[in-house]
């Protein structure tokens, strides 16, 4: 299973998205670089189409659709950044695209999605959700995109490392979040073969640590009640994403709810930039100085940007939010 | 007046600033460009050191003391980006620094030039600020570092331009936010001498429209009342930078404070930008698409970053704040 990943594919992918996506910057911040005792480069995704990373691994899913001679719609489950990526995708390739949106979900996204042409389908539950996949699926030969479990799409997010490694090739360690895993698969598998020296980490809330434990042992443990504000990390992993982190991630870090206020505090404060709860999980374990980071050059994937700030600090308990 | 301020006192700047201020990046979005009709380029200096373009100009009047073979402390009356400029600059040049700050002062901009190792003086009103400088000039030999009305600030503010006009060669036109008018006198200096056919746009909110008023009848007036959330541009014009803008600028454009809210809003969800209101004052004219700007290629200067975004969400009236 996970040897049909290859690093060809990865390369592929980067061509199919050459001149599509956008090729993301690295930026630096002195004052980062202290606080962490780190040299640190960040891997802007927040700067990418859609806001996030996402919209690499669908664009790549849904062209290997078209080049597979179909034109079928395509669909997807996603309360955000998937379904915009693929939203996105499926109008410029000239497909029609579903996204089943469970609710509650931002009004934010739900507008994103609509104004890249898709339709937009809400579930009050996971199994409304499935059952609405199901219909189009059956009704409307609608082809299912999964967000992180598709061997596309874990290969269009492998070419964040093509790039970053062109662009920062001296890295130690390379910190992103992990949800589904579909990012660090791709990742992982990317490194693998340009420094299999690179040591990745996988970064995740207290509140949702399925995936640490998963790895632990070696089983995916479902997250019914994930409590974090970092919602694109309260999946699981996937039956893809498993054993090719099993096999190639360092470790996974945990970090609590206040670290990630903090960390995207500082971004927002000191870099002037825009990150999703998401991203600050994969910069928290930088600003606490865990001592696996000290001292090295550390590559760490903002994911994307898409959050609603002023929701977010509403939410926030008293006393947890920047004043 | 006007002509002490020479093409080749930029150029040194430049020179001076070279490897200590950031070269910025320019960003441009695609959605951007199609909400303003327009081909919009981004002089994103949010990114320079201390989170705005103030550095530049601070630095440079600074090193010009040292040349002069002074090392007497360095004074302004700032609430902000002046003031952290100031700080970092005369740190990094081996003076001390005293930033006069009226009240009520954002808690951020105070803690932000403290941690640059300058002095903090809190003055309750102006006359008050005024009477503190007197007392520095006076009994600690500090020098006054005007925040807009020095010609070495000025000179400093117009490397902005000769960069941006390395980045984007063709520009039509270049908007900058109007408070003091030391940023676009160095702006149109430089570009006076690079392109004179460029045209440049002062940007000004209409709760604080001096310099438009001030231009018009060629006298400087004064604003006791502005009314605005662009806190960096409720000062009015000085006796410097009056002559030069109404020989080099082409015209004034006002904004109303919901189309500065809606252009900060576009870029932080857009383009996942911080920015202050002050710069978002000088997009605001190309997302109504101002009949001046439609078609052409526009350079932005993003003057800064430094804003308490929770602060302000909570500030403003109901309606107004983004959903």
């Amino acid at each position: 299973m996970v040897h049909d990943i290859t690093f060809e594919a990865i390369i592929n992918a980067a061509g199919i998205l050459s001149g599509i996506a956008h090729h993301t910057p690295v930026m630096t911040c002195q004052q980062l670089d202290a606080a962490a005792s780190a040299s640190v480069f960040l891997k802007c995704e927040q700067f990418q189409r859609t806001g996030s990373f996402k919209f690499r691994g669908a664009y790549h899913a849904v062209r290997q659709i078209l080049s597979s001679g179909h034109s079928r719609p395509v669909a997807a489950i996603s309360s955000g950044n998937h379904g915009q990526g693929l939203a996105l995708a499926a109008k410029l390739l000239g497909l029609s695209a579903h996204v089943i949106v469970p609710t509650p979900a931002s009004a934010l996204k739900q507008v994103a999605i609509r104004s890249y042409g898709a339709q937009l389908h809400l579930a009050e539950n996971r199994a409304l959700a499935d059952a609405t996949m199901r219909r189009l699926t059956e009704h409307d030969q609608a082809i299912p995109i999964h967000a992180f479990n598709d061997p596309h799409v874990i290969a269009g997010q492998g070419t964040i490392m093509l790039e970053l490694f062109a662009q920062v090739p001296t890295l130690d360690i390379v910190l992103a979040p992990i949800g589904g895993g579909g990012l660090l698969s791709g990742l992982c598998l990317a490194a693998h073969h340009l420094n299999p020296s690179l040591r990745l980490y996988g970064c995740e809330p207290q509140g949702a640590a399925d995936a640490w434990e998963s790895l632990r042992i070696n089983r995916i443990i479902p997250m019914p009640t994930p409590q974090t504000m970092a919602d694109g990390l309260r999946t699981s992993l996937g039956s893809r994403t498993l054993p090719i982190l099993r096999q190639h991630l360092t470790d996974v870090l945990l970090v609590d709810e206040e670290e990630i206020v903090s960390a995207m505090r500082f971004i927002y404060e000191r870099m002037k930039l825009v990150i999703e709860p998401s991203s600050a999980v994969a910069l928290a374990p930088l600003l606490r100085r865990d001592s696996v980071l000290r001292g090295k050059r550390v590559g760490v994937v903002i994911t994307g940007g898409n959050v609603d700030l002023e929701g977010l600090w509403r939410s926030l308990p008293p006393g947890a939010a920047p004043s």
